[in-house]
């Protein structure tokens, strides 16, 4: 490998969301990136999307790393030719559309021309990696890096290898992530059930929500006010598990204390409910007065400039060690 | 009623963390405040704590309304006395312990001292409002006002009314409660099980975190991490529901595209465990390696400032329409 970083290229395959966000941290962080994707349309949109990124963010001082806006676009390259994006780089990350078929059929085209001592990492957010990668010459270099929607604004990156995968290639890869400004952590083992853990406990709230809204106890709005007032202003900085530490005087004190309502309230959950029928639409209904669907692109920035801001004073008041 | 709001009095039964952070919450918004505790010694530790917040804040540009530390201080006063606490206040917040029959027997004090047309509040967190009310002569002014934890720095507050609370007193608590700063959310009926919402969804989440610990799928610190390094970075802004509707282009499309997924993952959930045993051990043992029992005053604050911060950031945010 050369020492230079610009030197160093990261293949990213799909300009979607996730592939131009990813596209744009590895910038950031001074590697060169080559982009691609099957849709010319698609790759000029990622484009005209990251130079709009990359302005906003400066404006409002929140550009990531050392190096100029300049200098971290010309550091990106679209490319149609999926052999040019892969086979000089040290890590690819694969951003392609959801679906076992598409992602082996992608892994395979890949593994077929990618430099031996490649990386490669797959953006899945459900599929566990040994069922993608078990065909490949090179599974023991495949792992998944699942990352937080939008990339650039909440680090948090699950890093799942699959039980073939080198010890050294979840070292690097974590490595890497950090190195990037996120944050890996580790699933540990592959569950029998798809999921990870990040869309575990996402599921466990929207479910729990989903019942509360169907039997009339709260509203839509108020029920995400539940969160952003309440347990999301906490959760902004610690976990669940030090909140419970935290609102008690340590676990074993809180298990004394709250042990039996936990466990009641908990087996009063009921079967999950399929997010379809009138409950859909009803709730639908109820956000899209408020965002409608037309105003997306508006909400997306509103959050998004939001999370930056929280990046910053999170940065800001653990470097003033507050 | 008196106009001044400074000569309408709040009464505070019990002095303990909700209870103070109550007093100071009322005491910023320009109510006097009679603040009782059966303690003598908890009274004046909760007064001490009073202080040293009131600094804190004021040292940081974080003070709450629009009086200097001396009024919002000389606002509050101690008693030892339970009728003058609660003889001539307009709304009496009760902060006692959790524990039905103490609830039950202070409410039955105070319904027979208190003014006709005083609002009686309970801070409870889990017991339903016509368990605590249901023997009370005026139980159609009972309600409940379950407060995040810590109140003055996270706003949310579920406000529970019993099916025989006038809809007047859900009304006027509401406002009072978004007058001091407060978010009122209103939980529209009692559940035949206990825990509200905000507990509900709390549980949902710490049950997965510690079955996929007990798996071995994730440590501890991690767990914590895929909270507060990616799910709640956006929870600080926008709750569930929203954040799946911006995740996909709305509800529906959302619904078409990942049903089937969540409701598999949400199948697979299996039965609560409870905290205790080793897991329990074991998890304490990890967050007090990180967070000594000794150093949680420390951390809290650490938590408070933060919290606190994000709230200004929130409303800076909001007001320049970013």
């Amino acid at each position: 490998m050369a020492d230079r970083k610009s030197d160093r290229q990261v293949g990213i395959i799909g300009s979607g969301l996730i592939g131009h966000s990813f596209a744009m941290l590895y910038a950031a962080a001074g590697y060169r990136v080559r982009m691609y994707d099957i849709k010319p349309e698609q790759i000029q949109h990622a484009l005209f999307i990251i130079d709009d990124q990359l302005q906003h963010l400066a404006k409002n001082g929140l550009l990531r790393g050392k190096l100029t806006i300049k200098e971290q676009r010309s550091l990106i390259t679209e490319t149609n030719d999926f052999t040019e994006c892969v086979k000089d780089a040290f890590f690819i990350q694969e951003c392609v559309n959801e679906g076992l078929e598409l992602k082996r059929e992608v892994h395979s085209q890949i593994d077929s021309i990618c430099r031996k001592d490649a990386i490669i990492s797959s953006s899945t957010s459900t599929l566990v990696p040994s069922l993608i990668s078990e065909g490949l010459t090179n599974k023991n270099r495949f792992i998944v890096c699942h990352p937080t929607n939008p990339p650039f604004y909440a680090p948090l990156v699950e890093v799942i290898p699959a039980p073939w995968t080198d010890p050294e290639v979840v070292f690097t890869t974590k490595e890497l992530m950090t190195e990037i400004g996120q944050v890996p952590v580790l699933v540990k083992k592959e569950m029998e059930i798809d999921g990870f853990v990040f869309n575990r406990i996402q599921y466990a709230i929207v479910g729990e929500c989903w019942r509360l809204y169907e039997e009339g106890v709260m509203s839509a709005e108020d029920i995400d006010k539940v969160m952003s007032e309440g347990l999301g202003r906490r959760y902004a900085f610690m976990g669940p598990l030090e909140v419970t530490y935290l609102n008690a005087d340590g676990l074993l004190v809180f298990g004394d204390l709250y042990r039996e309502t936990l466990y009641r309230v908990q087996c009063s959950f009921g079967p999950p409910k399929k997010m379809e029928g009138p409950t859909l639409e009803k709730i639908h209904n109820e956000i899209a007065a408020r965002i409608p669907l037309d105003k997306l692109y508006e909400r997306r920035k509103w959050r998004d400039i939001r999370l930056a801001h929280l990046q910053k004073l999170k940065n800001e008041l653990d470097e003033s060690h507050s």
